[in-house]
């Protein structure tokens, strides 16, 4: 394909996402919670043909010498095609985000002004081999009344083909062209996406950080940033010890290569002698190396050295640095020096010390007393997600179905003019 | 200065403002409220200052050949000046978009989930030469808790720090860095703000497309964009003739530069004949000019040719075009065509064919039977704004000081883990 028989079919292919998302913007709320029942039943349907895909695509990995995480990502196990029918079913459950009116007022010009929630309109989606992605953000774009157009990463073409075409066919009387597959093979074909300003609305890269600076410098569509989690506990000076190393501990061994998993201790001075111990003897029981400040080290000499670069470093890992700092002020400056604004906690029993903690920590998620690992949207009783935003703009966090909307301001009048 | 020295000097300055705005966010409501109160009486107080400054800048414009409308702007006259203090008092009155409990529930695990709005961090402008900018931007900025970073026009070099002065003199007790004026010149010091992504939020770019389209380019920071106003009025076949006259003629006629004033009239074919010839002798009352298509130029002769080129334009002037559409689905898929989602708006009696129209039409603001001169800050109750968003992420329409927040999600647990 020429590179401008490659724009037209890019075109061609991206409004068809832009009239099918002006078709679904006048389905009601009822038609759309249907709908994704029926996206459910279908995927259920297809279970077989669906896994028998996958193993073709896997088979195919294995052949290309691709390598043990990305494979165990791309493979649908019983329990991820469970939690892929099981997230369909949860958006349908879910309040519907549109059309709510978020304000709602008459002015002193007796002009009657309501703000409502509004989709998108066409979210693109870039992502890698996980083909419970391609359902998770089907279900949570339709949800909020948006077309999306899915580029999953080459592995898992045969495995997504078939679920696309699953959920299509769920599409009855609602153009189908709301949920599309970008189907064409190399970066040629992405970069003319990116170039869809006129069409897409929002771009949703998923794939680490030089994917999405790539996509930042090549593209002016807004874009969702999922940047690194280099989250933080802070264990404050009257922090329970057990309620610490529990929680500190959870944080970091429930699960080491996710985004909200821990990488830095904060330990107060004036309970690390208190804590720290202990807190080291759990982490060695669990394997994970410990590496620490001079001071953590005089107070248990078996902790490695940390550093300048280890509190920068999102380890995603068995590995965990530790820090002992002087008060909230001090624990509150190193975050902002070298965390990334996912998600970051303190250990406590003061509502004063953690409500300060809130005000002087900017970051996505603060975790009072909890584990770093629970800030999600199954957490947040969000349902389905299309990834989480480290970015401060538009959306915070996990990004739900409510996330994906925009508002429109409704003005009614009665001839008002402007004097 | 060289590079480097630059670099430095405007890292310096960014991280003041991101100190600042961390201090700012320790502050109380009451507190903020207060400062407000006291930026306004420095205004007062610096009046003859200000005056004597805007002079200077006046009279430096004239000498190197400034033409009318920018001249008109730099002006301060003490309408304008009453306006700036009234702005100020106003975004001291709203109630603080700050710390609201957006969501507030207890999940099935037993974790107490909330999500509470909060600043952004640092806000940084740029825009031209209307010195009244400075007064709202940082009112809207100090409202919700953001730093501030002005960067006007070289022509109000001045005014701008006189003002800047003002207002931070009414500091006391909170770092008067929450409003720092960028008072370096040239383009290459803007470059340098544009890099700042450790300490700069938000960018907003105020000064048409060509300003907007470099920032984009060259920087990394996210943006609010204000892009073109092409904004449409629907007259459909149930219009009240007069209504729709009255409607439409003050659209445009009210102010013709603004980007919330009207550039198409969108006539149903079924209520052309009727409303079609009082609309042409209104405008033509008025001295605007009007294009128009063939079905137009049938019913009213008199009327010019509209060509293609015509629909796309933003003429912020005393032209006027009309076409006539076949019903609400040809005026709705006009604007999605040629608009620029700023305001449109649709004449009609039917509840029925509004609620169509709002659902059809994907622009920041939809006026029913009201003029397009209504959309804006001032109506929807939100004191000093800092610009319109033509965007839909995060903010849409005028962008006050609620739209300058961000969000946290805070949950709140007794050591609850992750199983």
């Amino acid at each position: 394909m020429s590179a401008s028989e490659l724009n037209q079919a890019v075109s061609a292919l991206c409004l068809k996402s832009k009239q099918a998302a002006g078709r679904l913007a006048l389905s009601t709320v009822g038609q759309r919670t249907e709908l994704l029942r029926k996206m459910a039943e279908s995927i259920v349907a297809a279970k077989d043909e669906i896994l028998k895909a996958n193993a073709e695509d896997c088979l195919q990995a294995q052949k290309s010498g691709i390598n043990g995480p990305i494979l165990k990502r791309l493979k649908i196990d019983d329990k991820t095609f469970q939690t892929m029918i099981r997230r369909i079913n949860a958006a349908a459950d879910l309040p519907d985000p549109v059309g709510k009116r978020l304000e709602d007022f008459t002015n002193a010009e007796g002009l009657q002004v309501s703000k409502i929630s509004a989709p998108l309109g066409v979210v693109a989606m870039i992502y890698e081999s996980r083909p419970n992605v391609t359902t998770d953000c089907a279900a949570a774009c339709i949800r909020s009344g948006n077309a999306v157009i899915l580029r999953g990463g080459s592995e898992s073409i045969c495995t997504n083909r078939v679920i696309v075409s699953a959920l299509r066919s769920a599409f009855d009387g609602i153009d189908e062209n709301c949920i599309q597959l970008f189907d064409f093979s190399g970066h040629e074909a992405v970069d003319e996406l990116l170039k869809m300003t006129d069409f897409v609305d929002l771009l949703i890269p998923r794939g680490g950080r030089a994917l999405i600076e790539a996509v930042e410098k090549k593209s002016r569509i807004p874009i969702m940033r999922h940047y690194d989690g280099i989250c933080h506990q802070y264990i404050a000076a009257d922090a329970d010890a057990k309620m610490a190393v529990e929680v500190v501990v959870n944080s970091k061994c429930q699960r080491f290569e996710v985004c909200n998993s821990l990488e830095t201790v904060l330990i107060d001075r004036s309970c690390a002698t208190r804590i720290l111990p202990g807190l080291f003897a759990a982490f060695s029981k669990a394997g994970v190396t410990v590496r620490g400040c001079p001071v953590c080290r005089e107070i248990v000499p078996e902790i490695e050295v940390a550093d300048e670069s280890d509190w920068a470093t999102e380890y995603l890992d068995a590995i965990i640095s530790i820090r002992v700092v002087c008060g909230i002020e001090e624990a509150a400056a190193h975050i902002a020096k070298y965390g990334s604004g996912h998600t970051d906690g303190i250990i406590t029993s003061s509502d004063k010390l953690a409500d300060e903690f809130i005000l002087r920590v900017d970051s996505g998620s603060i975790m009072i007393n909890s584990s770093t690992r629970l800030s999600g949207g199954e957490a947040y009783n969000m349902g389905a997600v299309v990834g989480i935003s480290t970015g401060k703009l538009h959306a915070r966090g996990p990004v739900g179905p409510n996330e994906l909307t925009t508002y429109k301001w409704v003005a009614r009048g009665e001839g008002h003019l402007r004097k």
